[in-house]
């Protein structure tokens, strides 16, 4: 028996559609997105666009075509960032980021980016005033992740949005955490650019991702090659989508996903998001009593996702990870989760936390029998 | 029926193995490389292993660990120019190249990398000698594609690298045509950068390919993000491979990739290679004779391979495209195939070439039937 509760890192298993709907683009369709007018070049067109648009409709992004396919949330940050900020631009984002936000915000440093990391609290939590007071005349983008992989603590995004808009700068939102269960609108929050992987929420396959980009963002494209369109141009296009996405794209994949996103859009976000949600907060009821464990993340329940992030005094959580999948075959993940400064800000680094991230198929059965192995490993102690 | 002779684009179809080990990898396996140290994630690490071992094998790399998995060719090219060169530094290419290779040079160009792009001959063959004389002080690279993807001509490979390497600099190739059909052997030839899809000759899925850098060969990440080790450096590590790849992998699609390196391995390139030669030979054969039929590429049948592209004398390649696919049921790629100076050098430009690429496992048939409608198509003149 194995118990799969890492669905932050990757939603597992998927539904069955994704698993045939990547099959058959590989099996059946064969052929490259725009490369070709042949009918199985122009059937791989179709599922393009159909996802297309699913995101699009997901993430309420006014022009499906603005909606670019990565091969992961972090090429959508990277292209993000790197296609938007010059030498000299200011950026504000926060102490809770991930690697796959924070290293190329890094990197655009050393190139004349300049860099302000708001801390967030100990909770977690980032304060929308902090960022307010770290505008800059020069600041030209507020980049932020809705949900922390660490903590599963939602920010106060229509705040920190409200004060990009106010202030005329890029709001940029990582959604690594967040779509596919908490509502997402552009439109609505006034969201410039959304990163959102396609193999976490929105179940689909590894390799695939989004950068939606609402209309009237300019972008430059951060690589260059082939685009089946404007074919005879020397330079790289910046026409969207095509401009954004050189190369072949990852079909089946973006198959997958597509098939994710319909079985999201058919079952409610709302409903997945609340079930991930009470799993996570049935773990923290039956582990916040136990000796030594301490919960990290907001006070307030509204405030948390389907993530519980502890510790366990005297125990690595690296040791009890590895205990839940040889003794139990659960699997969560514990360390630093490539968000080293968020550790930092809730107090849990060096050694980072044990993670447990339920998602839509696990049961409460699932989270009981994680809390009940976890309690029995530390009752026993080290062995 | 369908008859699929659009290989050169997208192998189709795949090794059974590739199909079953892309959808075991999602269905069974699930987790991700390097996050998590649960059995998932050792597993998903294993496969990752293997398929790199497969490639070094495959192109003689003498460490498997600097062989870096892209989502693409393209990936692979952007990242062997834009990892390398500085402003000032001078780089060689020829007219030959396809767009995934000439648009990262023309961006780096902007940036004030000097860029020289040697003429090819009306066969389409770059003269080794003209690489030579382009060589200057400042040259760090030079770059050019094994086989071009229009013409199917192959480059002198081995007297393009001896200048190379006898200049002291970088030599990378563009192995998108050729891996998988011809030998590639980088310690041999003294390549230093090899960048190959894993979705033509290899016959992987979609959105994969790689980047071989040999040992010694310095190399800057161009895309940051999650490596899931050194979690706490606040930079992007340059470590091999993690350091340049940043991200969620597409697993199931590199479990395919290593299903489809292993039927090659089993088949042999050489007996692949031949096959598709003796297809595109059979075409050329029956095609010249056809009145006003021009066949492009190298006039030496040792310099070919499976490719062959052509024009008809009043007739634009994608309307003969169109009736192959709507009236036969076969598909062929027409136009400019993202290498537009390689038309304008074999004198094809604007309009493009018709091209058929046949893959193992087309049969003489398929070609026969293919020949067969053109002759066809062009005796009953346009309707």
């Amino acid at each position: 028996m194995s118990i799969y509760l890492d669905n932050a890192a990757t939603s597992f298993p998927k539904p069955d559609q994704v698993y045939q709907a990547a099959l058959q683009a590989m099996q059946q369709i064969g052929g490259s997105p725009g490369r070709g007018g042949y009918g199985r070049a122009l059937d791989a067109s179709r599922v393009m666009l159909d996802t297309r648009e699913a995101a699009a409709q997901l993430v309420n992004c006014a022009d499906s075509s603005r909606i670019v396919f990565t091969s992961n949330a972090t090429m959508a940050l990277n292209l993000a960032t790197m296609g938007t900020l010059q030498p000299g631009d200011h950026v504000i984002t926060s102490s809770m980021e991930h690697n796959s936000l924070l290293r190329p915000l890094f990197m655009l440093e050393k190139t004349g980016v300049e860099l302000t990391v708001v801390p967030a609290d100990s909770q977690g939590l980032v304060d929308p005033d902090q960022i307010r007071q770290a505008l800059r005349k020069n600041t030209r983008m507020i980049a932020v992740a809705h949900v922390s992989n660490v903590t599963g603590g939602i920010q106060d995004i229509r705040q920190i949005a409200g004060i990009a808009q106010a202030a005329g700068v890029l709001m940029l939102l990582d959604a690594a955490q967040s779509a596919g269960t908490l509502p997402l609108d552009m439109q609505a929050l006034g969201i410039d650019l959304l990163a959102a992987p396609g193999h976490k929420g929105l179940m689909g396959p590894q390799g695939t991702g989004f950068l939606a980009v609402a209309p009237g963002v300019p972008l430059k494209p951060i690589i260059a090659g082939g685009t089946g369109s404007s074919s005879d141009q020397d330079h790289q296009p910046d026409t969207f989508p095509e401009g954004f996405e050189a190369g072949t794209h990852n079909l089946s994949g973006i198959a997958g996903l597509g098939a994710g996103l319909s079985f999201l859009l058919e079952t409610g976000i709302a409903r997945i998001g609340q079930h991930e949600q009470q799993l996570a907060e049935h773990a923290r009821q039956r582990l916040e009593g136990m000796a030594g464990c301490r919960l990290f993340g907001p006070v307030t329940p509204e405030q948390r996702s389907g993530v519980v992030s502890l510790a366990i005094e005297g125990w690595d959580p690296s040791i009890l990870a590895f205990y839940l999948d040889r003794e139990y075959g659960i699997a969560v993940r514990a360390g630093l989760h490539c968000a080293p400064r968020a550790h930092r800000t809730i107090g849990s680094y060096p050694t980072g936390t044990l993670r447990i991230s339920p998602g839509w198929f696990n049961t409460l059965a699932d989270v009981e029998t994680c809390c009940d192995a976890l309690i029995s490993i530390t009752q026993k102690g080290h062995p």
